[in-house]
């Protein structure tokens, strides 16, 4: 599929997916049964229209007007060049293709410096955030802590009763915020048997298959997860933790997720567009990756972090929460997961922190979805993409992703 | 089940619908198979929350700010007394509860003289419109006749060459707008055989039952619709005409329903709140009943046709579109549709115009939804409803709405 398929040819407007009253049948996505839209090339369309395909809700921006974000577009960056983790020399133009991007948005020092919109998306469409989704789920989560309702080294299941019998029931909010808890639960997409497969059925991104006959709903879901190992002692990517912290979140505060993203950060970053998340069937929001949103908003909320939680003329978020995910956590603990991409970095809080020299830390999603932010460069990079490999660590992405960002970090700091 | 729920005991938040992380098994909605939600007293939640429901496309508002909407409140309406067209005296206050009011707005000249949210419904929320859609396609297809895109005296099949083999082969768009189509399809709800029923599958309203074989996009439905009687001699209310006249002004404008709203009309009125359609499983949105908006903006769009096109400083409706709409059809072929409920009145366009002494026009949907257009009156009421009974004609709806809106009408213009 990746030999045959590349940016061009499987570019969405080009070739008219969805487009036509009907689109004709080999140019429609999600239809006869296939809700998701999941298959690549189709997920070059679906990845700009989840909604379109699912049921969501909104997470409302609010009447207040958009925040400005101030434009000094620059040429120079396509030209920036770097070598990949496997060698090969390319452009920042040429790695936009290489990724499958569907946008990218950076900001230096606040300014907008570069801006690219391609195949589906549009200014105005939100896009899928994947698992960029739980670095939003952390950053409440990380807010609550700091204001005293969540008590990091308080056992999960003391708020959340009905964890009793789970892996969960003797992990603490600590570590299901770090992902250092001991679950039976595989991340690898491309396994049939992996529990993210059900995840994905039980949370409403994929109708349920033939003959399905497992839990409907994400609670459901996880509470027939077993404890596999130990807790504290290793970071494992498992989109479980995410939402046990989701569950523990919505059950402090009374609030579903969308509105506690609308309240904290939507409304007060000055968010263009409202936002939307994935809904289960009985309702509850999929953080663990069901979020879309548009891709300037994806870069104000970068730059909020940027600068320590103030954006917008206010606080947003405390600095000491900001900070706490900058930091990061113990690499020794990460390095057990293997990713060789990325060597000597931790996983706090939902965020994964570098520990390079320009103190970045991101927000990352399967199929390319970032938000990178180097305090150090100034520098926030947004971006979108569609590529065909779901994978993130240890992958195609990373090897090209990481040195481009490192690039245009350099060249931009050499003024 | 009318005899046992009334306003109270059904309020959705009173008891708690939806509420819970997860809500209750018995307080859910949508979960289990009912995507629609779509039983009373579900509904009284449902119908304030379709995306998250269903899949649905976004109708844009656009960076504008919204419109003013000046208020100016006034307690004396709740007392407006009337006689139902069953003889009973009732309060404009009682009428709310007798109709599962969700929510309320009545302008006059312009300005917020009476407004209430109930049950599930808050001022954020966009609440199904049902067939007050209509209405919005017949405007859109209004102004593409005036313009000359579309000749409403040409065959319909003209426009879509797939309408040959269809009880619409032979019928103008004429026809199409004013429902006078001579159409083998029922619009009882009650009746598991009727047409509607099929249509709601094919159009993404419902999930389709157990076995079903029938047409899975709106498109396909229409194909299979036969002729019954001749075209242009009596009025008969048929959703499928909607679809048809949809289908041609996507067609002849190349442009999704969905972004003709947003760009000819929400980003105009200035709406507070994106709106939004249900999507069939081929993309289409469903414009014979399947958009959501927020009840202020049904107000705005409501004052904009009161002011014949004219609103939020600009044109964005020519006057003559409008008037064409004010003026109705012929009461005689309205008449041979025995409409108890509403003698002497026409349907033109998509619009339903009373001919009485306040020129008064409407759009109507299932279970109490409304657009009450009063130009001698200057007065809009806008309303949103989840009535336990469907059907509007003939039915406990007009018996209470029409001498309601009346009583109200006659009060504000003794001043």
């Amino acid at each position: 599929m990746t030999n045959k398929w590349n940016a061009q040819n499987s570019d969405p407007a080009a070739r008219g997916l969805m487009m036509g009253f009907p689109p004709p049948p080999e140019l429609r996505v999600g239809a006869e049964g296939d809700i998701s839209g999941s298959s690549f090339p189709q997920t070059r369309w679906a990845f700009s229209h989840q909604r379109e395909l699912k049921a969501t809700v909104n997470v409302r921006r609010g009447p207040a007007p958009a925040s400005p974000l101030p434009r000094k577009l620059r040429e120079d960056i396509d030209g920036v060049s770097f070598t990949t983790m496997d060698g090969e020399q390319m452009t920042w133009a040429q790695s936009l293709d290489a990724m499958f991007t569907d946008g990218i948005v950076i900001l230096h020092r606040g300014t907008v410096v570069y801006e690219t919109f391609r195949g589906a998306l549009t200014p105005e469409l939100p896009h899928i955030a994947f698992s960029m989704t739980k670095s939003f789920v952390g950053l409440i989560a990380g807010m609550l802590a700091h204001e005293g309702a969540i008590d990091p080294s308080a056992p999960a299941a003391s708020y959340v009763p009905e964890l009793e019998g789970s892996a969960f029931v003797d992990a603490t909010v600590r570590h299901v915020m770090d992902m250092t808890v001991g679950v039976k639960y595989s991340e690898v997409y491309t396994d049939p048997a992996a529990e993210v497969r059900t995840y994905g059925v039980a949370a409403g991104y994929g109708k349920p298959p033939e003959g399905y006959a497992g839990p409907r709903s994400i609670v459901d879901f996880l509470r027939t997860l077993k404890k596999q190992g130990e807790h504290g002692e290793a970071f494992a990517y498992k989109t479980c933790n995410t939402e046990v912290l989701a569950w523990i979140v919505q059950r402090v505060t009374g609030k579903p997720m969308a509105e506690l993203i609308s309240e904290r950060i939507w409304r007060k970053i000055g968010a263009e567009e409202d936002a939307n998340i994935i809904v289960d069937p009985v309702g509850m929001a999929a953080c663990g990756g069901g979020m879309s949103l548009c891709l300037r908003d994806l870069a104000r909320f970068g730059e909020m972090m940027r600068n320590r939680g103030a954006f917008n003329g206010q606080e947003i978020v405390p600095g000491v929460v900001v900070d706490d995910f900058a930091r990061g956590a113990k690499p020794e603990d990460f390095a057990k997961a293997g990713y060789t991409t990325m060597q000597g970095w931790s996983y706090r809080g939902q965020w994964w922190v570098s520990h390079n020299n320009l103190g970045a830390y991101t927000a990352r999603g399967i199929h390319g979805q970032a938000c990178w932010i180097a305090p150090a460069a100034e520098l926030v990079i947004a971006r979108f993409a569609s590529h065909p490999v779901a994978a993130n660590g240890n992958s195609v992405l990373d090897k090209v992703s990481l040195p481009a960002y490192a690039a245009v970090a350099a060249h931009l700091m050499r003024e």
